[in-house]
């Protein structure tokens, strides 16, 4: 026994050391060409000030279809799917104005910079003009509910500074932008303003996805900007607001998530899957929400194919159509997944913008297989890669990770600046670093290529 | 030996676990603190819009010695000194100025973005109009030695892209900026002009420290914007430059370190020291280097204070005088420590900007001593040191550490957009973000509490 063990140690050592090496030098290799020639930044150049923003079913997203498909097929995929797909066609309608009224006996007006949030209904060209009952929070609107008929409700719930993580502040206030708004309605609000969900300095609104339960009315709903929200914050009561948005829906449209597809060498039938969203909010470019996974995506199949790289598995290169307002786009990847009984062994999600990556986080059944991914941590550090964590996805693999069970992670960049822009105008190609952008690129690529070497 | 093995084990792991839980809730209080209530962000608004760019020896610098002493009294230190300097004061004197001539047969011109280098001595007046010699490094200048004279020199040589760290890269370009004057003057060139010192994608020139080897000529310096270096390199020959520098060297000036001190209660003669400098180059703001480091220092004391702490050994708050362009504050705070035989048991810097914190670099002779430190490692994580490497310090503390040995350490904020802002015009407020700024301070806060209360 012990010599066995001796001579298995003798025999493995050097075989792993060997791997280890071989593999350590083409992450390598892969981290000086995409420093080197990788294209994504000048790709989120095309899709930021070419294409711009582009809400799913809106004209801009076509263009973007277009755009991404002639990208992948650039980047060297072996083939390009257009997988159809039903789209939701919100439009914002207009310029979305709300503006302070009787704030003292001159009359003194101020407007306020809002946004109207994704999905909502506009107030069908009439401005609404109501008394603002201003809560901290959901606690404070049950107190006083029978306060808020005929009443514009003000929700002031915002970031709490001293968590370390924005995401874990995002994930505590992020119901108040989904349903702050029927539970006003609930109780007889005529419309609806929240704090945008943001610590950013600038006074910028966020938008994002709302939605309505249906058995109430479907009253406007608007966020606002920081600091006209401190001010509001400040002045409290005795003030009235008038609020005019114009969002509607227009019939769904076609669209598509487009797939590039890098046949695997040894196992044609098992898919990984890398991939980010096409679609971003209309009020801006998109840059970093989710123009940086997208160019991400095409990156690591462009540094795999100038490298004569062909991988074991097939790999998909996902440009999902949907994710913003209704994820139908990664709702019919997994769909069709099932239909044509793919088997998909593991899914990789890039949306958390192109700042500096900083790791990984995983979403496995299995947790000993996140042991197995840690135990790589020694060859993407080098690049960036300082964790990985249990927990971790994206929106767009999440119906397949529930449908299948596939293990699934998300890159995690650096996430301080994220909420500054996110969701507001200023996410825009400006705000975005070259050599973060492709930082990103790297680790994925690192991370990836060994899945595909080494397995889950 | 069992027993009494079981007896330090049953009652020491008790202890260092409350010894844990006490410092990481203090640490928590901190880092709560600061990100809640700091003042680092507006502190630096005021040093960067109120005081501006503040060159040693400039009215600017003298304004800057004043608000830092103002700003150190107010957030809490037991005294402030002003230990007396001489500064060098070199000067721009005016606008500087370099185009392309006789391009073509049509004689176009074109103008180039530039910026002579500090401690560069201008044109007297004139306009220099030569032959350019473009060479990619020292090498081709060797090779090429004979063509120098009467020509103006250029030097390609830039960041390595494949360097996932950017000052690994600044590490090999520096010569080329120290240097690279003296070394072409030696064959007879009238001046020189260096790609300067960026992988940045704007054109913005990036000045910085250059040094004449006093035996050679002093031939003006300039530092070209990054695009338009790549313009000089596609055209490589047969064309003029026509350049105009004004620097120059006025009289010595005096000026101060500021030092904010607050007392220790145990050990009042141990000395740790935090720094920053206050001095920054002219054409900027001087917003990340190093008001970032100035305004950390700030803050550290601010939230000591704000939390009632009173510190084990005196801590030194010192805000230098000139590391840009002499390194005199630096040299000064350790020549008066060794006249007045102080102790100094620790001394940090914050110079390489206000991003996100991602660990800390340690000089210690004693090598054993990073092992405990990195001990600490799980106590900071949560705020995002990911760890401490061998290797690290600061210019301004390095004489403190090269005269008495002691040990060092510099904070390792994300690297990657540095170099983009460092020594340009962009390195103003704007470019700063408020939550990696804080974090920052939480993190050096976290580290100086716990050498403070548990010794090297």
């Amino acid at each position: 026994m012990l010599m066995k063990r001796l001579i298995s140690i003798v025999v493995l050592l050097p075989l792993l050391a060997l791997a280890q090496d071989k593999d350590s030098v083409m992450i390598k290799k892969f981290s000086d060409e995409i420093l080197r020639n990788g294209t994504a930044y000048d790709l989120l150049y095309q899709l930021t000030k070419q294409v711009g923003g582009r809400l799913a079913g809106s004209p801009q997203f076509a263009k973007a279809e277009l755009w991404g498909k002639a990208a992948l097929e650039h980047a060297g995929a072996d083939e390009v799917i257009l997988q159809e797909c039903m789209l939701p066609h919100w439009v914002r309608g207009g310029k979305d104005k709300a503006v302070i009224t009787e704030l003292d006996k001159k009359k003194t007006t101020r407007a306020l910079d809002v946004l109207a949030l994704g999905n909502s209904m506009g107030s069908n060209g009439k401005t609404i003009t109501a008394e603002v009952l201003m809560v901290a929070d959901f606690a404070e609107l049950e107190r006083r509910k029978d306060e808020v008929k005929g009443k514009i409700v003000y929700y002031n719930y915002g970031f709490n500074p001293t968590n370390v993580m924005p995401f874990v502040s995002y994930g505590q206030v992020g119901i108040y932008r989904r349903s702050g708004p029927s539970r006003a309605a609930k109780y007889g609000a005529v419309a609806v303003m929240i704090r945008s969900l943001t610590e950013s300095t600038a006074n910028d609104p966020h938008t994002g996805a709302m939605a309505y339960t249906d058995s109430l009315p479907k009253i406007p709903a608007v966020a606002v900007g920081p600091r006209d929200a401190d001010y509001l914050w400040s002045i409290k009561t005795g003030f009235k607001v008038s609020l005019q948005t114009n969002g509607k829906y227009l019939p769904d449209t076609i669209g598509h998530n487009i797939i590039g597809v890098l046949k695997g060498a040894e196992f044609p039938d098992e898919i990984i899957t890398i991939g980010g969203h096409l679609d971003s909010w209309d009020v801006n470019e998109g840059a970093h929400d989710d123009g940086a996974g997208i160019v991400h995506t095409i990156e690591v199949l462009r540094a795999m194919k100038a490298l004569g790289y062909r991988p074991k598995h097939t790999i998909h290169f996902v440009l999902f159509a949907n994710e913003e307002n209704g994820l139908r786009g990664g709702l019919k990847y997994a769909e069709k997944a099932k239909e044509n009984k793919e088997k998909h062994i593991f899914a990789l999600e890039s949306d958390e913008g192109g700042f500096t990556p900083r790791g990984f986080g995983f979403s496995f059944k299995d947790k000993s297989k996140l042991a197995k991914v840690q135990s790589w941590l020694p060859l993407l550090r080098p690049y960036g890669t300082d964790r990985m964590i249990d927990e971790g996805g994206g929106a767009d693999i999440g119906p397949l990770a529930s449908i299948f069970g596939t293990p699934m992670s998300g890159i995690i960049p650096d996430p301080q600046r994220y909420f500054d822009i996110h969701h507001a105008r200023s996410d825009v190609f400006e705000n975005v670093n070259k050599r973060e952008l492709l930082l990103g690129a790297v680790n994925i690529t690192g991370l990836i290529y060994l899945i595909d070497q080494r397995g889950l």
